[in-house]
């Protein structure tokens, strides 16, 4: 039974409390937010203390922290749980900077705390299948990766405002898992991108569609295509072409429903709407990953140079689109 | 090069009169109609020749009849062409009357023409390959078959009173598909039906949706589920469940489009609307059978005899549903 | 907070105890079976107390019952709880005796219980949307239902002894589906089965392959083909017809990978495997309905009278099968 | 009736001299090739004559070329043709060369025959539909295109000597297509691409993998990903994005069946091979088109200005694989 301080109780926070509460092998024991009735309300939903200092929220009854806060606090914090030993699962990005990244990864080189990240698409059972099939040699050498990362609908301004733009905070999932299925560094980086329908994103020279391609030191190509604009739902689909053939994975809906009228048919309903609802699955199995990476002594399978790794792709792509140079990594 | 008497310029006559003119190994010479401008026309769009009976229409310089003419003539066509040692296509089906049917096989007996029936599903695609699979064993011993079969809409009512109901005209194709996927004789069958919404089919004592059960002797088990309406087009589906499998055979439509919005995602286009458009290729392969059959002095695949069977389990069905009995074959 | 005794640890006693055990709103208080050491384990994993006899688990401090124990004990279970007045959710069948059921019935109509039979296709989330854009009228008048129902492989001999043969062990559940979808009463039934591929079903005078037509006063038409092989795994699928469209509910498989490769394309993969699977999130659905009901003071959703129809259907279908004959409901 | 000469009887031309000897409204008058035999026996099939040079070919009795002979006599013909005042629809690409396109641009803007270039996906059903569809605004404003375009396998090193290079070769068709669904110039182009598995391209400095980024003037962004290999068979797909939605164009096979099995389940065959079979009904409509404009004294929808417009864009996708820069076009 491992006991977490959560850090962080809003919306994905809340969601992580859920699925530690009903872990079997897992316990809620704090919860720690800079607004102290968000974290109120959590712990109390599942019985655990409310810390009202990071300090007190890192103290002896703990063995792990859930990092859920804004992304600025995020490398403060690892810093501290590490300097304590407690285990580390902490939500994407480490931060948007990659100095203060790699700072960190002096800081904390010392301790060996196991540190996750939090890179959901792993953990999904698609992705996943799609990419186990392929490492394990199904569709022979990996030639081509294609990903499809599009938001049901832009976010607020205050969130854009703070996010790192398009690269570092949404299609810094599609690095990764692009990463992930490739088995292998992109070392080029090129890319377009435009704001097209979102003013805050015009407002703030960010892009709300973006167009990206990778290449590895063998010759694997990647794309991925991205927009803060899906009126059909969160559309989340990855193609992998090998030397034998094509794996894919598809959205999954809450039905297995089709429809057939005088207009249309075969019709299926719209997709899930957002990442809770559609990675609902992956956040519980990347707990799973995280308490059994702890038990067995070993290091998470995604983990702090994961996150370092996909923040170099994203500062790459945007180096790319602002110089209309192909970047090498 | 075979050279063709087209008996009937009606839509279906008109439909097979441009296949034969389009294939390399057929030519339509002539062309007879009670209608004679019916014939006319299509003899001329074709440079054949028009004849004013069937006598003139049998004359020494044809072949083959294509028999496209209304039911009640099918069988006094196939007997005068027989006598004439023409072969023959003729369209489904071979009459409504059983008796009729089983007296014109007598006449014909002595004959050795070639005979085929135009059962159209035979020859598409899907279907055959469907059939091609299961009959190469690719799903073990066939177990079970279940075909739908939907018409877009009703007929007109001056068609209804001379089609001789649901199961002699529309499901006659399914009992015919039936035994061809089976590689069995049906030896049971029952039937429920019902006048739903045509309100011609009603008056006329006739159904509109039906549905029937089948057994072979070894057992194996078929259902057609049939109906004069699906407003999203004609729905021609077949599926066969064997040992080690399932095959199924599903509707082609004009493009391999699919739409997505905010209210339905994969929209595929309605169906075809009705055989003409959804069997065109079959009515080609139909032809190119005829002919390899009889330039290799062989029967056709589907003859004489599978008309009667088709008949005479049509006859089981209605029997089934006017009595309320399970009826043996 | 409504407290359980389970009646019955078998497979799938453990699921339900496991559902009622994660439900915020039930509590396992005990566990009774008639081999106590099953009993014992499920009560254990979930902290409740063993009752050594169906009236110690019947005591004070139980709100409710969920009887899951074999059929032959289900009439005695129910009228024994009734007569306690606890809430009753039972698993189908409630008996393969229509005349038991039917002096249950008679037993049981002084008390008030709610009383909810465990037909698990109701609360599929699929074939629940189905069913419920069918009844919204999204396809106008229903004319016709295509239930398939098909088991990954045939039970053990045991079992085949006891189940009351396939229409009252496996398709009552397409008996019940076919009335919730149609929103009217079957009145006649018409039947064809063999034993074609399952021994110890043509020894104990069964059938392993089933279909059946029904027919509801107003002349819809439903259709239920069933197997209990489907080497592709649990094969369970609905479509409605009606006069403005089709609605059909599918299998959802564990994920959504497609593969691709040389010989074939777009392939999915197997079905899951059985109705634990397949129906989990049916059966958590079913006990917030029982839940519901319960803390509303209303009927549940699906009760007593539904179980004794599906049953009036399978006695039906068997009586049809046996002697030929369209039977009368 | 327009008489066609057709300049170039290989594999390509036999095909266009089969689709013109079956159109109503052409006649296949003559054929040239450079290996005579090669035109004889094109002639002999379709009872045209043979022309020795280019000049008999371009007599008096035909008023129109179809130009199917190897890319590098393009130019030659075209202006050929020109002078002598017959309508022409040239296979793609013009050229290899943009400065010979230009030149010969200016040799011809004199006179006014009908220009057609024959890029065929413009005419396929599925792609067609999504673009009318898109056009008419059923998803909006376009905001990003997807374009898979995978060949079955690598061409024979000869071809690939002479090709002019995956984009100019192969991708050319994408560039096209592209243009036409966005319904804007694409202004930047940025490439990266390998050569992965032909030996042959590694040798030539080609690549046989390759994945191409478009912006346009208003910011609408596109990607074609390309490979001279997929073992599933000819892989073409699109799809449009728009604010209201998505479109996509799927590949068609031969039939509709599916396969059900232990191992897998709803298989489809492989696609089609390749563009013959895979655009049979583009080449088709290609030619209904470029009748239809002559007939109507109008400009074919598809013109040398789209001829030149996809070279420039393959040029820039080549330069920004050599430059490691994005092109400004």
């Amino acid at each position: 039974m491992l006991r977490f301080a959560l850090l962080g109780a809003g919306r994905i926070g809340r969601m992580h409390a859920d699925n530690l509460a009903r872990h079997t092998g897992a316990e809620l024991a704090c919860v720690y937010d800079v607004a102290e009735a968000a974290a109120r309300q959590v712990a109390d939903k599942h019985g655990a203390r409310v810390a009202d200092t990071v300090d007190a929220a890192l103290s002896g009854d703990v063995d792990a922290v859930l990092i859920a806060s804004s992304t600025d606090t995020h490398v403060d914090l690892i810093e501290a749980a590490a300097a304590r030993g407690k285990a580390i699962l902490c939500e994407k990005p480490i931060d948007l900077s990659i100095e203060r990244v790699e700072a960190c990864r002096e800081k904390i080189a010392g301790t060996d705390v196991p540190v996750m990240v939090g890179f959901n698409r792993r953990f999904d059972p698609t992705h996943r299948a799609v990419r186990d099939a392929a490492a394990a040699g199904e569709i022979g050498t990996i030639e081509q990766v294609v990903i499809s990362s599009r938001d049901p609908g832009p976010p607020p301004r205050a969130y854009l405002e703070v996010c790192g733009g398009l690269f570092r905070d949404m299609m810094i999932h599609d690095f990764d898992l692009a990463r992930f299925v490739l088995g292998e560094e992109p070392v080029e980086v090129t890319a377009l991108g435009s704001a097209l329908f979102d003013a805050n994103a015009r407002d703030l020279g960010d892009i709300d569609s973006g167009m990206v391609l990778m290449r590895t030191e063998s010759g694997k190509l990647a794309h991925v295509n991205c927009s803060r604009r899906a009126v059909y739902g969160y559309d989340q689909r990855l193609e992998i072409h090998g030397s034998e053939g094509m794996l894919r994975s598809g959205n999954r809906r809450a039905t297995e429903m089709d429809r057939w009228s005088k207009s249309a048919t075969a019709c299926r309903e719209p997709l899930l709407d957002f990442f809770i609802e559609r990675y609902a699955d992956a956040y519980v199995a990347e707990i799973d990953e995280f308490l059994a990476a702890v038990s067995e002594g070993r290091a998470p399978s995604v983990g702090f140079e994961d996150g370092r790794r996909a923040l170099l792709l994203a500062d790459a792509a945007l180096e790319s689109l602002k110089t209309g140079k192909t970047v090498r990594v």
